[in-house]
């Protein structure tokens, strides 16, 4: 979902708004929210998505020294409720849902992911929606790749599992998907022992491959 | 041990000797080493620490667009072979030593920690020193903090765990450990849902506390 099929663009807009430095800002707000998902699943404790990206909020409030009002916090958190589609994963999707089925399977909380698949207009195109939620464990952990074939009712090896994120696509991979690494920018691979069947630029350029070029 | 008895200076000089950035190289590098811990843990799987510090830095160099030699490598990775105590440390540990058993619990690999902790000129403090190793996995796993009521034949309640590490100090707290947070610059506590017991500034005034006020 964030990052892959829907950008944050309104996250960036809503630090833009209020924070001294909105770029190291944003960027220290995504990164804690991201470690704190690590860390709880470490330590086995498990608060939601939402939960988690507002505990990290506060991190970054403290952290940069900012002060805001209730106000301005809520803003800051309901812009992740305002992601919108990348161009190419609307027009990839379109052709690949003709071919597959396709579902979303996310960090996000299902009322996150519910309202932002409708805002981002997104919604028609999945059949399925799968939060992390259902086992209370966050990404990378297997148990939530798991859910995937579990509610899907589709064998791990038929699956072909689609991120931005460097380290999805390396957890993914070692849970046993097919992978394929979106790249729309220079990011560098977590060397960590797998590497993506696929790198693709964009969902369009994913869209013209093969089921066979897929799949094997 | 790393952050908390000895500091790093050894791998910041190296940085600034071969990188373009230092600051960012360096923090970017220990940031990943620290991400990748947290990823393979959650991955089920494990590489020791000395190898998810070269993958990180693999990463850092990747990322930096910097172009290492072998030797320059070599030399980087080697820095964490030289860790440096903390004064603070030095003298509070001292004072501690009198009075309690002492024992390191570390992500280092053994080499790493005996190696460190004999060129920190540290090793005639502790009693015990355990690695993550004996369970292939990484703080802040419940299985790691385990270790400690497991192999110093204590229990929990009676273990005073000492961290500089925001995050390690909330997972030994969230398994059972009263907990100590020396917080030698403004650092902001992850809000994870624990808050120490104590936070002091250094192991003197940690030194400076009674066993009373201690594990109360």
């Amino acid at each position: 979902m964030y990052g892959t099929v829907a950008n944050l663009d309104a996250v960036t807009r809503a630090c833009a708004e209020f924070a001294e430095d909105p770029a190291e800002f944003g960027s220290l707000w995504r990164s804690k929210q991201l470690e704190y998902t690590f860390l709880l699943s470490l330590m086995d404790d498990y608060v939601d998505f939402w939960e988690a990206t507002l505990m990290a909020l506060e991190f970054a409030i403290d952290a940069a020294g900012e002060k805001f009002t209730k106000g301005q916090k809520d803003l800051l958190m309901n812009s992740w409720l305002r992601p919108e589609a990348y161009e190419d994963a609307y027009e990839g999707l379109q052709k690949l849902k003709r071919h597959f089925p396709l579902a979303i399977l996310s960090n996000g909380s299902p009322k996150m992911l519910r309202e932002g698949l409708k805002f981002a207009a997104l919604d028609g195109f999945f059949d399925k929606i799968l939060s992390v939620e259902k086992v209370r464990v966050f990404k990378p952990s297997p148990k939530v790749y798991e859910l995937a074939p579990t509610e899907l009712k589709v064998s791990k090896e038929k699956i072909l599992f689609v991120s931005s994120n460097s380290f999805d696509v390396v957890g993914a991979r070692k849970y046993g998907f097919h992978t394929c690494w979106i790249r729309r920018t220079e990011q560098v691979l977590d060397p960590l022992g797998e590497v993506p069947d696929h790198i693709v630029s964009s969902f369009e350029e994913l869209a013209s491959l093969t089921f066979e070029d897929l799949m094997r």
